[in-house]
């Protein structure tokens, strides 16, 4: 159904504040999940429904364990990850303005943070190059292996243009978690070569890949070797468990920087340069089948000013009769 | 044949030489060239035939233009990108050991640098962790196109770790550009997943692959979105030229930067969680056929050092006698 982006964003802090946040709170996580829903990334607003992210009873004041001018080690306390990690941010686009570099890590969350593209692109947003890994329980094999090794790792690159910033958001495996998970509640099955069963046989059934381990996105070294870097710079790097080693569950981990390109040129002559290879890259000779040459995020970030400028919203009944209900309204 | 390493040592200064560099210079290139020849990386002493290495008679002197604690910006003044892109690693590591971090980007210079991984590693064993960006003409294609608008783009990340460090040293491409050529020259043919033709057809003909344009790695948007970054971070971030635009020629990019792990945790705890990853990740179950799970760099930084014990090294006959032949000892 269609709703109105006002009534949805409504909806939304009503709901994560019926799950114990402060005011506060609800404005950051309901921030970070509009980011995705306007994108129709799938972690939008479908966290708010079944389990949803209730307030962890455990969860004390954020507390940064060591800084320096251009870096900050953040315990995130129990907090939920998009209030950590967004906390994250604040500190490296305040630090990096004054120093032209900075960096944070957050450990000790125990939740997913969200599109992690959305921490990226808000850094892009105040003229710097942002970049964001997190890292999450083990689930992808290393290239070589079919045992689960490696979270789904995500990374985030995003570059500061004219018009809405170039945003790299990828996960390192071949398929999500939750694709998995989506798949076997359909009674779908998957590509043949996005997982292996737990015996090493490339499997179609969701709920043997769910046993097994999923491949890195290229099913190669290349892939699985990026992934692996993201074990470590958003793992043993800022304090957080890695590789099932340490309370995979409790401790996850993630980490932010941006450089500003102030450092090296100026930020208005990067700008104008990647507006030029934007309109060169969109300007290539198109595969048969293939309309429109996409920048990474551009798709994404067109769908969110589109809807923005309509006001309005498609929301899938079910999952919006639901959100009402945990709103309190239904 | 089999060659002791001094001697190929002694060659490689030689011929470096003969191509007009001073001692200074000599000594930095073959460093480079040889880490590659003891890894069978294909950057190595083959660079020193045919056309070579000749000093460029325009090269001035390197010029730092734009300079902070934590930042360099290096003219290359078309000096060998070895011998910028080494300076450039020089000055990182001695920022980066004040700062905790520190970033350089190299312009106007146009050779490859060699193995990018070389550079990572570098700072590695110093402790810190070492990224790197090269930037090279545009001979691959963004997903959804045939035409070549990116370099091959590699990217080096390197880890401290107690033993070699962990060097992912990947080019954003399915294959080299010299793969191609070789291929081409050997009368083989190539898998037809690596390269279009000029109409944007698959193609196994080398031939036509190199009027065409070169997939990205994993042949699809993640890799594609990789090589555009690295396009960035060593293009226009560096004020080197990008996608065909400026000199493409005549004006490489690269940049450097590393990050010291103290600034978010200690040393020596992350080489040792880093070990543990290690050993975690290499007694994972195999998948049939697989012998060995390999860390990012562990088979070359093997070979290197296996061959560093015996002292010897195979050379193919024919570039043995051609690199003696530059060297003057023909």
């Amino acid at each position: 159904m269609k709703i109105s982006i006002k009534e949805l964003e409504e909806l939304t802090r009503r709901a994560v504040k019926k799950y114990g946040y402060t005011d506060e709170e609800v404005q950051v996580i309901a921030d970070v999940m509009l980011y995705a829903q306007l994108r129709d990334n799938n972690q939008g607003v479908v966290k708010l429904i079944d389990k949803g992210i209730p307030k962890d009873p455990q969860a004390g004041e954020i507390v940064i364990e060591k800084e320096t001018p251009i870096s900050a080690r953040i315990n995130g306390k129990k907090n939920h990850a998009m209030l950590v990690v967004g906390r994250a941010v604040e500190i490296v686009k305040e630090k990096a303005k004054k120093s032209g570099f900075a960096i944070a890590g957050t450990f000790n969350t125990n939740t997913s943070s969200g599109a992690i593209g959305y921490y990226a692109s808000r850094l892009a947003a105040e003229g710097l190059i942002g970049f964001a890994f997190g890292r999450s329980p083990q689930r992808v094999a290393v290239y070589g292996s079919y045992e689960p090794v490696f979270g789904t790792n995500p990374l985030a690159i995003a570059i500061p243009s004219d018009q809405a910033p170039i945003v790299l958001d990828m996960s390192t495996a071949a398929t999500s978690y939750f694709g998995l998970v989506e798949a076997q509640t359909a009674g779908r099955s998957i590509p043949a070569d996005f997982a292996y069963d737990n015996e090493g046989n490339p499997t179609t059934d969701p709920q043997k890949a769910i046993a097994g381990a999923i491949r890195s996105f290229d099913r190669s070294y290349k892939g699985s070797g990026l992934a692996l870097i993201g074990e470590i710079l958003a793992g043993p790097l800022v304090g957080a468990a890695f590789c099932g080693i340490g309370d995979s569950k409790g401790n996850w981990g993630h980490l932010i920087f941006a450089i500003d390109p102030e450092l090296l040129t100026e930020r208005d002559t990067l700008v104008s340069h990647v507006s030029e290879i934007i309109h060169k890259v969109k300007s290539t000779k198109k595969l048969p089948g293939v309309d429109e040459i996409l920048m990474p995020g551009e798709k994404e970030s067109r769908l969110a000013r589109q809807r923005r400028e309509s006001g309005l919203i498609e929301i899938e009944d079910n999952l919006l009769a639901e959100l009402r209900a945990v709103a309190g309204e239904a």
